[in-house]
């Protein structure tokens, strides 16, 4: 089991999705997603609280980015196994691809799926999204800069087209990161409004990858910290403030291609219209600062705990104004709060679009909670995260946060129906 | 920080709730409990995905036994600080009680909450539930043998009202427990339909613990494996199947008198309308249950995964038919079948209250699922789970699962407007 070569065979002989892993075959079997639904005898159909909403797992961006945002997060990052070849890692995106796009439907992994195949083999789909809605499901897909060079090696053959911004992240004043959470060959990132449905998808995808690849380290969140749209109210993180009022909303498009989407005149063309995901896990020593006072929050941060207006005034949505002082003349936001420090005012104009979750994983030894932020951000070059976070480094609010888990992954463009995401890379 | 007088101190000189810690002034606070939501100017009242049904706090049981079972689940198990006393341990249940009576109905822990006390004073409540609904809420609390007695040190004042049935587990076979998910002086089970409210549950009622009481270990849970009405759709856990199809129901009175709530004919006066809840992290060891072909997974468990239908032919809720065979004369229903084991009319009749939730804690160092079922079972006396627990000690079953975490706690009646939960005890 530890033999990749014999790993291997294991998948071809289980015939896990019961068709061929070449592209042609696959892209027939995606072409027929669609009409494949009215056919699947057990199908995913019973209600349960949360929304219901099936987002196309086609397109020209994958889903996952600007769609929005949804309750729960699985999230795992993957290492490519030993002595595997470009013809594993190809079959592994179109496996991937082709269970992605019916998963985000509402429907298991194959037409058999857990219950319809043969009862003297191993199901195809492992069964406990059965009887749920699609939930919002998003599957996003990424490939880290060990997927294009591992120590001098070109192990698939793409090295040549690996993005010259991607690279390992800087080093960054205050990490404290754990090899166990960060980094990764490949990402997947599973997005629903029900964690059971985000589960299903990242262990399906798991059992897929068998003999391929494996999961490195993978992390669980809830209570979206963030929003994509306006109808979205303003979540909060576990700090109790207000997180990501300013973030970039799914219809402003001209922000969109501006920070958002990789673009073919500064990336590598099979990224054009892709983006690059940054992971942080950080921790919050949340028992620290829930002894802050108030008044030592909100300046902190830089706007009021109860509405996350800036404490220039006005309301959540009220630009902040950074010159406003009080009668002795200090600014009313403070130099080292938060938002200014993030503001593009004084961040070098950078702007991202957050995508984070809570977590909490638990508790340590001492009976605290092990809990934090799980930040997740999409930006059209990895720059505009590593000037971001440089700007941060007065940030008071340093105090109370550990940065303890990094990735960064280029994220290619959708996959067109009838092929599979990371195609362009391979053409 | 570490020494329990200063912390104590800390407790006091903080004012944390806002109300002295004497069982009158409790009293007043939680009577004025309903009419106090009003007067919150920043309250949680705005809509979320999830339900937004709030469960009274006070009544003959403590609500989260037979309430409908939630979406999501944060346990924590409390273990009583060094040098505590019999009003630590009374005060830490009153606090514990006023606050959960505000939160179960959408308030946060005191009437000046995150936002609304002095600015120079750490805030109350840490915020992170504002603008929420009550979402389910439920705060379920519990008693562990070692509350009673310690090493031979009854620090309460109660060791002669221990229950007698309330005694750490025998060993089981195939038990491979971790101390540091095992037993606990108090237990906590927070269940809510938004994870962010049952992580704010916690949150605040550690909190409001210290210099008292700090978390032993804690779970999150997600995806409920049973149900208690015949209303909820029977859930899946991760080996995929239906779960909990024959659990007691809520409006089964003779059953729940029968099999969950302890009676002053068996119990202390204390315990009479309270229970016993039994913990059970049962790590699954999924990768291999994957690989077990669709026959011998419904063998396993003795019913079809597609509709959980027994063996022996009809559906989901048509009983067993242990005696039925097929024309060989082998029985359809194996002799070491989970159903059959589990059933009453094998393991000594035994009914049992279930309200376990599936868990998924990251991945191992192989990359493989950290995954499981957190069962939660409240019955009428400790005996019934060991009697059944040990009926399954052939369960066919046991070669994929393993049980690392294990606790028992006496669950209190409820308590009544203006009291607190377990103040039957200190009389």
């Amino acid at each position: 089991m530890t033999d990749p070569s014999e790993a291997s065979e294991g998948v071809s002989r289980r015939g896990l999705l019961g068709l061929a892993l070449g592209a042609g075959a696959a892209g027939i079997a995606l072409g027929a997603g669609a009409g494949a639904a009215a056919g699947v005898a057990v199908g995913r159909s019973r209600e349960r609280e949360g929304a219901a909403s099936a987002y196309a797992f086609f397109g020209e961006h994958q889903a996952g980015i600007t769609t929005p945002v949804q309750q729960h997060l699985h999230f795992a990052s993957f290492d490519m196994m030993a002595r595997t070849d470009r013809d594993d890692l190809i079959s592994l995106l179109q496996d991937w691809s082709y269970a992605a796009s019916r998963m985000t439907q509402g429907l298991e992994v194959s037409a058999t799926g857990a219950v319809l195949g043969s009862p003297q083999a191993p199901p195809d789909d492992t069964g406990e999204a059965l009887g749920l809605p699609a939930a919002g499901l998003t599957i996003t897909i990424g490939f880290g800069p060990t997927l294009f060079e591992l120590d001098g090696t070109d192990r698939y053959g793409i090295a040549a087209q690996r993005p010259d911004g991607l690279r390992k992240l800087p080093a960054f004043l205050g990490d404290d990161l754990d090899p166990g959470a960060s980094n990764g060959d490949l990402c997947i990132q599973a997005c629903a409004d029900d964690p059971q449905v985000a589960v299903h998808a990242i262990r399906n995808l798991s059992r897929i990858a068998f003999g391929r690849a494996t999961i490195r380290w993978s992390q669980l969140g809830f209570g979206r910290t963030s929003k994509t749209t306006a109808a979205q109210a303003t979540p909060r993180n576990l700090f109790g403030f207000k997180d990501g009022t300013a973030n970039i909303l799914s219809d402003d498009a001209a922000a969109l291609d501006e920070y958002v989407w990789a673009a073919a005149s500064d990336s590598p063309a099979w990224l054009a219209g892709g983006s690059y995901l940054v992971a942080r896990k950080i921790g919050m020593i949340i028992e620290s600062w829930d002894r802050v006072r108030l008044a030592e929050q909100d300046a902190i941060i830089g706007r009021d705990k109860g509405e996350g207006a800036p404490l220039s005034g006005g309301d959540e949505f009220t630009e902040p104004d950074f010159a406003r002082t009080d009668a002795a003349g200090t600014p009313l936001i403070s130099a080292t709060s938060h938002v200014r420090l993030a503001h593009p005012e004084f961040n070098g104009g950078i702007r991202i679009l957050r995508r984070g979750y809570n977590f909490v994983d638990g508790n340590t030894d001492l009976g605290r909670l092990d809990a934090g932020l799980f930040f997740l951000s999409y930006q059209r070059s990895p720059e505009q995260f590593v000037t971001l976070q440089r700007a941060l480094s007065t940030d008071t609010m340093n105090e109370y946060i550990r940065h303890i888990g990094s990735g960064i992954w280029a994220i290619p463009p959708g996959a067109i129906a009838g092929s599979f995401v990371g195609a362009g890379l391979f053409a």
